[in-house]
């Protein structure tokens, strides 16, 4: 069960940044976490949340690269369902002057999912085709973005002719309504396959994604909603020299996490300055009204992040 | 149906070498060849063969590292059963002057394997753990003398006392015989798990090696002798941010194989110089004894590697 209670203020430590939350992002493993199947990692917080924006308030006696006053968003490692959160200074970057306050709150979970698996991971290169499964969630409209900007050809799966228009919007190149379409038949009509999948689904879905990669080709499987055991058929991913990655983000070391920060703020962030990668916001939702917010998540109906808003 | 025949002599190419074969190594791609299973690739001589040894007898004008009369070993795509063979320079090495003539023909394809999967795609440092599946193979006993050159710990399993002796006389520091002992329990009592693990079984170990491997491990499949799908559990492969490789070597272009050979040649071959690696040979069998010499490989006795002279 879901509530809001009082606990003590945090202490910044003197590499971390104390932020007074404008907004919280609401995540798939916030639910997995309510649902005691994803406890945090050691030190973190108990309560959820793993992205806020807001504005900074104090900073520890090491920390140069923000100031108090100045508007910033925070990947975490939990605790983002509150009034203020302590970070270390590397997960830390400031916002955009063109992007609103609250809407930020969307983009460091996504960007750093996307930027580290399908770039610094995978390695996809322009020209080059990317499969996202759930193109129109907040993972999905970020993917769509970054691959379009740096130059691939995108190809989504969605559920709905709807999620499959937001998606074209954005700039998928390769629509396909999974309820309707085989995917595995659509990139192969499409071309060599797939290049790089980033896939949330997992199981059900491995014995299609193999079939449906490219030469060389990656599978990153950031998720396993499906809830099934997947199966490779070793005679094909051999000879398509393929490979399968089971990544995760939260459970990575600070160091680790600052490193990937840093590169979205590095290759990341001039575009979204720029407004050639924006953030997609479903719907943004009161910190107390969270478990709707988990049931909207959990529907399956939105497009793009759902946010908590903590000041408005 | 193996047979001998008579076929042209090969023509070189301005970048090709021209050897006069000393003798072939067999690797279990020839059986899968021979059945059917593993056709040759596009250009390639379509009689059985993937390395040689031998003298050269002609070289293409524009090939500067090897002159006619070195003694070198060579990585094929096909064709190294015969008493000549063509291939391009980048696949030839000189022999290390203290490795015989005819035992240099079991030392290519082992450590363009091994180097090239073990090193160069899962990057295996210093003190981590390798765990070889069939260790007494030729391609288990490059790995662990590959393994303990470059300071890491290696685990290997087989199938006979015999065989993990001669694992043992090698360097290997965890013996695990199959037939009694369960390999994932072995791994985790002896530290972490597997921070590589070097797999020809492929879809039956799968779901053991992914509960064998390290945090931020690899799992190299070069083989499916199983013949079975293997099984992912997601859940288990994303806490530990595992990969799951499906790698083969005799595809690739000839511009990769010629960067795989300079880095062999590059970091191994100095061990091999130096007497801290070293081919392992079960038997010598004239060429005509081919079909004897496939079905020891198929029986499993062999410790190490089977070749076929062609010149004595």
């Amino acid at each position: 069960m879901l509530h809001v209670g009082e606990v003590a203020d945090p202490v910044i430590g003197p590499g971390d940044v104390l932020i007074e939350v404008a907004a919280a992002g609401v995540n798939r493993a916030d639910i997995s976490q309510r649902e005691g199947h994803y406890p945090p990692p050691a030190g973190a917080p108990e309560w959820l949340g793993l992205e806020v924006s807001g504005v900074v308030s104090a900073i520890g006696s090491e920390v140069g690269a923000v100031a108090v006053g100045d508007r910033v968003c925070a990947l975490l490692s939990g605790g983002g369902y509150a009034e203020k959160v302590s970070v270390p200074a590397g997960q830390v970057l400031k916002i955009p002057e063109n992007i609103d306050l609250i809407d930020a709150a969307g983009l460091m979970e996504v960007a750093c999912t996307v930027w580290s698996n399908v770039f610094l991971l995978a390695d996809l290169r322009r020209g080059e085709t990317l499969l996202v499964h759930g193109g129109s969630s907040g993972i999905g409209t970020m993917s769509i973005q970054l691959g379009k900007a740096m130059g691939a050809r995108v190809a989504v799966t969605a559920g709905s002719e709807a999620k499959l228009a937001a998606c074209a919007e954005l700039g998928a190149d390769i629509l396909i309504n999974y309820n309707t379409d085989d995917f595995v038949a659509r990139l192969k009509a499409e071309g060599p396959g797939a290049h790089v999948i980033l896939d949330p689904i997992g199981g059900s879905y491995l014995e299609r994604n193999i079939r449906a990669l490219a030469l060389d080709g990656h599978i990153l499987n950031i998720g396993n909603l499906s809830g099934e055991p997947g199966q490779v058929n070793f005679g094909v991913l051999m000879m398509k020299r393929g490979t399968i990655h089971g990544t995760s983000l939260r459970a990575r070391s600070g160091a680790a996490k600052a490193a990937i920060v840093a590169s979205v703020g590095e290759n990341v962030w001039p575009l979204v300055a720029s407004g050639q990668v924006r953030p997609i916001i479903d719907s943004r939702l009161p910190l107390d009204a969270a478990p709707e917010a988990h049931r909207l998540m959990e529907s399956s109906a939105h497009i793009g992040k759902v946010l908590l808003t903590v000041t408005a």
